[in-house]
Parts: C-alpha cells; sequence; structure tokens
C-alpha cells in the first residue's frame, strides 16, 4: 500500500472519534496543478479542509485535474494563458483568503501573505530550496510570523527524490532520448551530491565508465573512493561520450568547454535550473543544427577538425523532459512528508508559538514516520530497540 | 565508427583495385524489411550484388524501406497483406533466381531453394536458432548442398545480442511499460543463460533484488556465486515483485504458477517467442481485465483474498514491444557478422566445397575480425602477442 | 605522497620563517603508544611542541615506539604493567604538566585537567565518541574552559573510517579468520549506518547476498533502495550464514537470537566495544567449545536438532582482531586531522576565547583542507567554482 | 554439508549392497600430498580401492599426511629430500604397480605407465591442463591405450576454480601481502579469461577502477562493454596503482614495460606458472632491493626521476603464495569431479573400451551432477522441466 495512503490513514487514526480532523480550518496552497499533487490536496481536503488553491504555474496546469478539484469544492485560481500579472493577483488572492493553513512551492505565497497583513495563518510548509532561501531571509528580518516547515529538507523527501528517484529515472530518459547502449560508455557526472551519487549508481548498473568532477574536495574524495574516476572537467569531456550536469550550479558546461568535447558527445542536464549547460551559447556557435531524435539536438561546431555535439532536451532537466520524472514509490514519500507536515503543524499548534525561529529544522519524528509509513507499504518489518538497549543509548 | 561501417570497409579494402567486389554474384535474400536489415542490404547491392529480397514476415514491411530498396534496384518480393499461399509463392520465386549466394532467417528460403533443385548456389547463412536447426536436419539428410554459416552463433552476435543488447533493454522496457521504482524490487529471473545473465546485471544495477529460477544446476550455481538467490520457481515467486521469463521454453509461467504470485506481481517474458507465459489460459482465469497503461493488463484472479496480476506486452518479448531493441551498437555487430559470412564464403569458396558437412561451425576468425573492427569503432587498441609469446602458445 | 605528510608541510608553509612554529608551547597527550601514534607525537615534536605524553593503555604500550619517543624528547608516562591507581596517577602527572594544547583520546586527561584546576590550556582536541560525549557534559556544566574539537566529527575521519576502512578490513579479517568462500553466502549486517553500508558495499563486491537489519526507519528505508534484504533480526538469522553487528549497541545478538541462528552461522562484530554479541552467555549455553581457527570458537548449543554457531574474534571487533585495522591511506586522514585541528587552535587561538560553547562543531575549513591534501596525495585534481559560479551560489 | 560428502554418498547409493563398490580394485595416483588430496584419498580408500600414491612434488610433502595415508594402508612412495632420480623411480614403481585406474597431475604417471607396457590399467584422470595437453599428444601417437577424463576441463571445475575462487583469494592475497586500500586503487588485469573476470569483478566490488589488457579482440570487447577500461598494456601501467597478470602467458610484464610503469606501481601474477613477469629481468635492472614485507619486495629502478616498483611473492601466484589458494566450497567441487570420474570409469567401463579417442572429453552428466550436489550441500533446490517442456525441448 502507498506510503501517502498510509499516512492518510495515520491522520485519521490520531483522531479515531472524528470524520474529518481538519474540519473547520481554512488551507491556502501555492502548488503545480498535476496529477500528483492533486492527489495529496484531495486527500486535504478529504480531511476536512477548506481549500484555495492558486496554480504555481498556470502554464503547466491541466485543466481534467483542476475540473476535478473544482468538483470536490476546492477553490481553484489561475487558468492557462493568464499575464504575469493575472497570476500575481492570484496569489494575492489566496493569501487573502485568511488562511489557518499555507503550503507553498517556492516561498511566493508565505511572501505574499506577510505583505497583505494577513494575522490568521498559524503554520505553513514549503517544499522547495528556493522556498527555503526565502523564507529563511524572511524569518532574519522578522517578517516570517508563524512556524513553516521545510518538506524539501526532509531527509526522507529530498534524498529519497534526488539519489534514488533522479538516480533511475535520469538513465530512463537518457536511454529514450537517445537508444543508445550505455555498457561501455564513458559518462561524466558534473557533481556528486545527492544527484549525482544516485546517477553515478544506476549508469555504473548500466555498465557505464563515470568520471565525476567535483567543486568540493569531500565529495570528490568520496567519489574516488567509491571507485569512480575523478578529474577536472576539461580532462573529463575529452574522454566522454555522455556528460551530464547536477550540481545546481550555473554554467558548468559553458563555451569554455564545448570545445574540448569530443566529436559526438551526448551533454544534458540532470539540475533542477536549466542554467547548467550554457545552452544559449551552444546555438550561437553551432554552424549547423539539426533534431535527431525528439529530444536530441545535434549541433555542429566549428574548428578542425569540425565536430558535433548532441544536446539532450534542450538542457531542461533529463528526467522529466525524456522519461516520467518520479516514479511514484518516490512520489509517495514527498507527499506524506507534506501531509504529516501539516498535521504537525495542527497538532504542536500551541508548543510551536514559543519558537523564536519560526523557519523550523524538519521535525525528524516526521521523517521517521515517513520512513515507516513507507517500509510498512512495501511490507518490510525492522526492530526495535529492547528495553537494555534504550538504556544503553541513554548512558552512553 | 560503427562496427558494420568497418566490415564494409574491410571487404573493400580486400579487393583495392575493384569498385564492386561482389559484381556479377546474384544474392537472395529472405530477412524482415526493416530500417536495420536494409542498411545491410543496401551495403550488399553497394558492393555489387544483384539482389532479390523476400519478405520474412509481409505484414511487418515498412513500406518506405521497400520504396528505398526498389529505388536502389533491389528486387522485393511481398506485399504488406498477402495471403500464405502468396507468400509461400514469393519465397519460392526468390528460390528460383538463380542465387549464387543466400542469406535467410529461419531457414525457409533454404529449404525452398533445396526443393526447387537449384545449382547455382554456392555457399549461404542463417541468422537464427530456429533456422540452424532445420539447416542441421537437411544437412544430416544430405540435402544442404553447398556451406551454410549459422550467424547466430557467432559469440559477437549471440553472446552480445542476449547479454548487453537485450540486458539493457530488457530493462529499458520495463521501466517504459510500467513506471516503476526499480530500487527494493524483487525479481525473479526464470532461466540464467545470456539473457538471463545479463538482464540479472542490468537490473541489480538498477537496485532490485534478484531471485534466479533454474532447470541447469550448473547454470543455478553459477548465479548462486554471482550473489543471487536461487529457488525453485514456486518459492520464488511468493515474493516476487516482478516476474521475467528468459527461458527458451514453453509455459514456464502457467496455471499452476499462476495462483502463487503476489498481489500486483508484474510479469513478463524476455524470451524470442510468446510462448514462455501462457497468457491465453492466464487470461480464462481473469474476472477482470483492465488495460492500466499501453503494455500493462491488470488480470484479477479468484481466490482467497482477490489477487491482481500486471502481465506486460501480452507476454510478447518487452524489449521489442515496450523499448526499441537492441541498441545500435549492439546491432551492428550482427549486420557486421553477416556482410562477413558472405564474404568468407565468396573468399574461400574453392576450399569450401571440399567440406563434408556443409553446416560450417561459426569461423572464429570472423568472430575475431567483427570483434576487431567494434573495438576500433569503439576508438579501442588492443596488446598483440610478442613473438616470445607466440612461441610459448604453440609450445605448451 | 601520504595526507599526512601534506598536513605537516602545510603547516610549516603557514609559518616559513619560522624553523619549528609550535616551539614554545607545551603539549600534553592521553593516546595509544602504537606505531601509528608515534607518527602524530612524532611530527607534533618536530614542529616544536614540548611533549608529555601519558599511554591511553599501558597494557598495549610498545617497548620500542615508547623507547623511540624518549629518545626524541618526549616524555612518556605509564609502563606495561603498571596498575589501575598507577596509570590514574599518570593521567593526573600529565594534567599537572601546563599544557598549552591538550589531545585526548575518550576525555579522561581533559577531565583530570579540570579537575586539577590547572589554567595553562587554550585548546585541546579528542578522537573517540566516548569523549565527545564526555566533553559535552563538562561544558554543559560549565566546567570545560578552553575551546575542545571533537576531531571524530570530521566527516574525513569518521565517514572515511567506518565507509571505507571498516567496510574493506571487515571483509578482510572474516576470510582471514575463517577462509570461507564469500560468494553465494547469506550475510545479515546489524545496523545500516556509515560501517555497515560500507561492509555491505563491500561483502556484495565479494558476492555475498545481504540482509539488513535495523532499527531507523530512514535507514531500513535506505538499505531497501540500497537493493539490500531488510528483515527483523529473528527472521534474518534464520537464513543467515554470516552474521555481523555494527550498531554501536548492546546485546544485539542475544540469548534470545542465539536459538533462531542455522547450524553452523559465522558470528562477529565490527562495532567499536565488544558489547554487541553477549559472549558471556553463549559460553554459557555452549555444550562444547573448540578453538578452530585462532579467530574461531565453534560453540555447539543444545536443542533439537543440536547446532554450532563460530564466534569471531571473541566478539571483539574483526577488523582489529583478525585483520591489520584500517589501510594507512585511511590512518592518514586520521592524522592530518589532529595535526591540523591543532594548528587551527594555536592559529585561532584569539577568536576562539570568545566562544560561549566550548565543545566546538568540527570546523569545515580543516575537514575540506584534509580532503584537499588527500585528492592531492592521490594526485587527483578537481575544479574551482568560477566567479560567475560564486556569485550564483551567493545569489539563490 | 560438503559437495564432496555428497559425492561420496552418490557413489555409494549407486551400490546399496555393497559396503565397499570399489573393493578389489586397484588405483594408483601421482598427487601432491596435502591435507587437501588426503580427503580424496581417504574417500577412495574407504570406498574400497587399494591405493599406491607417489608424491607429485616431494619438496611439498606433509609429514603427518603422509603418515596418517600409510595408518589407513595407502602405499606411500617418496620422501622430502629425495633426488630427482629418486623421485622419477618412484613414479615407475607406481607406474609397474598394477593398476586398475590411475590419476594423476602433470600426465608424468600415464606417460611412466605407457612405457612400462603395463596392460591392467582400464580407465584414469588428469587434473591439469599440461596433463591434458600431454594426454592429447600421447593419444594422436596411438600411445593412450584406457580412456582418461581430464578433470580440469569440468566447467564446474575450471570455472568455479578460475573465476570465483582464484577470483576472491586474489584479492585476499593482494590486501594481505600489501596492506593497501583497494578503494580509489587504478588495478590493471592483463588477461580477460575466467580469472580475470572473477578478479575484475571482485576487485571492483573492493572499490578498484579495473582496466583490461587483452590480445584477444573478443574478450576485449567482453571486458569493454561490462564496464573496464581497455587500453593497451603501455598506456594501461602508466596510470596503474596495480598491475596483475593472468593470462597463462610468458612474458606479460618485461623490461620494455617495467619502464612505463608508475613509481610505487604494485605488480602481481595470478597465473598458474610464474613466468608472466620477467622477474630475472627485473632484479638485475633493480640498483637497490628492500623486502618490504614478507611478500612485497621493492625494486628501484634507474631512470629520470628514480622509482621503484613493488612485486608481489616474487612473481609467484598470489592467491596461494599471500593467501590460502582456493576457499574449500571451491576446493569440494574439485574432488568431487575427481571421485566421480572414477567411478564413472568403473560403472561405464565396457562402453568405454569402444572409443577410438582415449582422452575424452569431459562427460556433461558428471558436471551437472557435481553441481546438482553443490546445490544441495549449499541447501538450494531448483526446477525440473515438465513433460510439456521436455517435448518442446526436442521438438525444436
Amino acid at each position: 500500500m502507498p506510503a501517502f495512503i498510509l499516512a492518510e490513514k495515520y491522520v485519521k487514526s490520531r483522531a479515531p472519534k472524528v470524520a474529518r480532523p481538519f474540519e473547520g480550518l481554512k488551507l491556502t496552497a501555492c502548488l503545480h496543478i498535476s496529477k500528483e499533487t492533486s492527489v495529496l490536496v484531495n486527500s486535504l481536503r478529504d480531511l476536512g479542509f477548506e481549500i484555495t488553491l492558486a496554480a504555481a504555474n498556470p502554464l503547466s496546469s491541466q485543466a481534467e485535474i483542476t475540473a476535478f478539484l473544482l468538483s470536490r469544492g476546492v477553490v481553484v485560481l489561475g487558468r492557462k494563458g493568464e499575464t504575469t500579472d493575472e497570476y500575481q493577483k492570484d496569489i494575492l488572492r489566496a493569501a487573502r483568503a485568511s488562511p489557518d493553513l499555507i503550503i507553498d512551492d517556492g516561498g511566493e505565497l508565505h511572501f505574499a501573505y506577510a505583505s497583505s497583513g494577513g494575522q490568521t495563518c498559524f503554520g505553513g510548509t514549503d517544499e522547495t530550496t528556493t522556498g527555503t532561501t526565502r523564507l529563511r531571509a524572511m524569518d532574519l528580518a522578522g517578517k516570517l510570523r508563524y512556524p513553516v516547515i521545510p518538506v524539501n529538507e526532509a531527509p526522507t523527501k529530498h534524498i529519497f527524490d534526488n539519489k534514488y528517484g533522479t538516480g533511475q529515472s535520469s538513465v530512463d530518459g537518457l536511454i529514450r532520448a537517445t537508444g543508445i547502449l550505455v555498457a561501455g560508455k564513458t559518462a561524466v557526472l558534473a557533481g556528486y551530491g545527492w544527484v549525482g551519487q544516485g546517477v553515478a549508481m544506476r549508469l555504473r548498473g548500466m555498465g557505464a565508465k563515470i568520471i565525476v568532477t567535483e567543486v568540493n574536495p569531500v565529495r570528490a574524495l568520496e567519489a574516488h573512493l567509491d571507485g569512480f574516476a575523478v578529474l577536472p572537467m576539461k580532462e573529463a569531456v575529452a574522454v566522454a561520450d555522455i556528460v551530464l550536469t547536477c550540481t545546481g550550479q550555473t554554467n558548468v558546461l559553458s563555451a569554455a568547454i564545448f570545445g574540448h568535447l569530443k566529436d559526438g558527445a551526448i551533454i544534458g542536464n540532470l539540475g533542477h535550473f536549466d542554467v547548467e549547460i550554457d545552452v544559449k551559447k551552444l546555438f550561437d556557435m553551432g554552424t549547423r543544427i539539426e533534431q535527431m531524435r525528439p529530444n536530441v539536438a545535434k549541433i555542429e561546431l566549428n574548428g578542425q577538425p569540425k565536430k558535433s555535439v548532441l544536446l539532450l532536451c534542450q538542457g531542461r532537466v533529463i528526467n522529466l523532459a525524456a522519461a516520467e520524472g518520479h516514479p511514484p514509490e518516490i512520489m509517495q514519500l514527498s507527499f506524506a512528508n507534506q501531509l504529516l507536515s501539516i498535521h504537525y503543524l495542527v497538532v504542536h499548534r500551541k508548543e510551536l508559538t514559543r519558537n523564536k525561529t519560526k523557519l523550523l529544522s524538519f521535525p525528524a519524528e516526521i521523517d521517521s514516520l515517513v520512513a515507516d509509513l513507507a517500509l510498512k507499504g512495501f511490507n518490510l518489518k525492522i526492530d526495535r530497540l529492547s528495553s537494555i538497549q534504550s538504556r544503553y543509548a541513554h548512558s552512553a
């Protein structure tokens, strides 16, 4: 049984006499309107919330999902094709809906709420790094008035998303996009964070030889002892059949690097933002551009001898653009974290008002609970500390 | 540079003064008319052959390929939608085209040629196991009059096709068909031949736990020492999330096994023929059938408790039905083997007439040459025996 | 070149005009007197410290090392065979040697110094978890008067020690102790912390099937997605050929578990303390005990049917007892961390007096520097952030 | 239960009414007198054979084993310290003992028997490649009068010995000899036969990066697609920390290569004979030689700059010289093959006299039986073909 369903059951089990434990509370959310998020929103609705939902990106809103949520009594703001100005207004309208709780994706709604002078909200979440960074700044400036849980900092979200989710789906996207045999290829991974570790593990599993490039010496040393080659980028790309960026940085494959690529090298991005490859520059440098397959552009570069580079997905994140993104088993962990964070904010409402720092550390007990539910969902059982062991742990 | 192109260059280099080394020779082939085989046929045409081509399966013929080959001067027999009777006549017409050489896919053309009493042919090839078996019987019965090279027995064809080609493309097909996270799943592989070994290696590389079932104790022991669990099928399927057959056998997943599958188990076939899962029986047993995704049928089975089985691709080979089959790097090896086998038959025409056994062992020198060309195509260099070492090898 | 030598060069390079940068400072240390630590002590002496050294465990002191250090002008306290009372007095004498800096292994010397009312010390280190725990308590109680760096918390120490050092040396110890073929064996790892992760990775690399037992659901989920089986201990040992503990906990293999082991199961401990297996109980339960090989005791247990358990190294940590402990490449990282921590305390003496919390977090810059030196020692180069990237990192 | 014990039980079960199935038959063997072979000889004695045993190498005979076998009624020829002349006489005496069956290790006894004009022997075995080569020559020359089974050609012997036995024990020997951390090291394997494949798999499992050198293009291509780097030797050693030979060839690391090694490179041999490294030349080239550890000689070579090479075990096979050779699980397979081959010769005595070729192919049924017994010994069960499947297999 999926972890998220178990999370929903868990929330209900904490208030067994109540049909809808969140009855009477208003929740305002700013989320991408997709099949995936509709699962979360629908569940929150079932659990009793009165919901106002602003589309985080109206362009990507799916009409049938919107229709479904409307039919469930959710107020949905934003429509495909609206102007940026209209979008801003929607966010503002959402912020002014007197929410008790706010779910956000990027910090925009929290910011709008603070600007609007709202007084009702007693807690919120955000699921992105960008949002967390923004909220930290708001907190330092004294502008955050209620506790916010940065869901992205849950190990069960970011480690599992990045290492296992992106790990698999990137290999999937690479193969779907190109059709190549991975075995025997030399693949450069720029970055050995969670994404890099996950993709390195999976590409090796498909028979590739991996070279890691890093700017962080501790990670470089880990990559080395994990059995991967470690090289500076210029030397790495000179022997690479495939180059994938997953650094979270900008301009990782830049004009200075393009010249060092081998003829026929495949380059692509696994990072969240499409800034890791300087795509604009690459197209500018191209003397001829040919779309080989739907997600493969062949760019001929001048030079002696001439050579071509195969750019995947225009530099956008491959696992979303050429495959199906995170597998459902991984999405479930995210949603469970979201739902249980909201539940945590409701249950601990009183204690949390005492916190000076409003941007919370992600509560370890939620993380642990999500992992527990996921294990249960996979039919896995684990041990518990014996009483002797609990004492030993506390005596150390 | 692809191995096949290098093979073509090699053939030309053996007769540097001749523009078209096979000029004046007639070749008749029975092949699937697809983009892939058109590469081989086109090359043979370029090298000088006068070619008659019968479609191995008119249903799968691709019109634009047929048009292309016609434009190159190839005589193409067979059209989409023809009756079996018409098809048989086409094979016969092809057999009667006075070929010097015959390329076949299943032994039908060789059989038709023998029946027709042809006297021109001095050599042939076949690229399937089925064909090889048939040709062996013909040879024993004294009905094979010219040397035939069983291309499927080339290690560079069947090992690389099965272990590395099917190894990758099966994982690819599984993920495209279902969208599941492979990591953490328990996958049963029925059969630990080349396909089983390849798929086991790749699924493990994606994070699955592998259980091998076998009827051959030596292979079972290898699987065990390669670190895979080994179990009888009934015990294996009872804990499996995924069950894949690659035995070359019939009825591997049969009614007797369906009852032992876990609820939600995914089952699929990686063998050449769709006989490994008793699909008919499974559908008969189903109380409800739902197509979940294009290649996933959910079949509800009666029982206490009720359970469902997810059947992939109707039991047809997953890597072709849900992915793109062998990657091009692997296809190249097959074509190079075909081309160089034909070349070998032409070059060794005289010596070969002396052979009593007409169905040859695959010549090791072709295999070695194909591997050499493939390495060259990958820009890899290897060593040669020194003269001291050659002497040592012969003195042992 | 070893990382430690590079660390020594680094320290000298920070004060290029001075022959002995620590000249005039007194350092008192409590350490195991072994070949390994003599390298550190000797280097500190070379760099100018006046050193008093108390043996952390006089029993394990090596006479030739003591002689060597004495010859270098180090004051060495403690002799083999001294009573506990004498040992305590030595620690006290060391504490009273008016140290400027203290290096400790377990917190005893820091405690003795505090009790003695010393006023000279301006900084210290400790390299154990036990010491860190003790020092934290002292700090909270206001009894720690100078900054202390917990060296064990350096990622380049504990991750690399545990994952890569213990990872390899445990497999080494297991094979040396027993002589068994690892391939095909089912091995249970109790605990999936750094040690468990490292050993799981290496045992799988030798062909074992791994089962992880855990009490921490997040780690259990990681083990699952890394492709390992996850089970409660009782179910795990029932199918295990080998059971290894690495939990940091007590009583992991207890009387309640012994009964579930398979006949012939090999059990051993990889944790720091020999409390993970209840060895006393096991010997009590044994009806017959036989020493099979130097580090393998066969213990027959009553029951229907009778069975035997093979206990490795009397329950003491296998990689030290049956192999050679951490490989030198890993020890170098520890020593480099120690030396650079002392250097840090000297260089930042002034700023650090302002810290309220005396037990410091391990300074990330030391960790990063050690990794840098290790990479240099392995002849590996990595990239640096470009100026565009530095700006991007700060703008997020 | 060990495979060999099960083989013994199997032999007894084929003649359930007879206490000692080989009663009345004489067997003469030439074997290394070690603990391992005594198990085989003792079992053959228990099963009824009258045995004469000549030491294959009197130097390595172990006195207590000789004493044990004498006490069991085995006639043992050869004593430590005898001259080559005496040794030859012992072989001759053994050959003249009117054996019914001969077990040999190198072909010497078979040769002596043929020269002696013996008429009693009706079958024999040999367990080495050298012996097999010699016996093939004898057979072609018409000098082999009885069927001989080449035990080394059993897949369950040579594949499992080489891939899994040598695979593990070589890594074991490397670590014991040097104490190095394998993780992160670059290791060159010269040769990708069974030994090379096994060692590559295990060294990768310990975190090494592998480079394969080969002279056989098919194997090179396999290594490439298994994800290993493939290079010519000169380029490979220039980046290698470790170089191991497993080619079966001579002079693989020769004077021409020594100059390309990195400073500090570790070199060793995994091949049967100590001819793969030109040790004599290396010592000649050394300007200074130092024994670092029992199995590590440091050899300084002239050049700009100076460099050292670390030679393991004087070029002798590492897994025997620095570790314990094949693990018992692997030895058991060899012995089971030997015993069942002898049994096969007795049972099929009549049919085998009809064979023209006296040097047999290894009978697949023995191989299959040994694998079956090994699986049973590991408590593993596998499936059998159903009757439908048997028919399908024969209809193909």
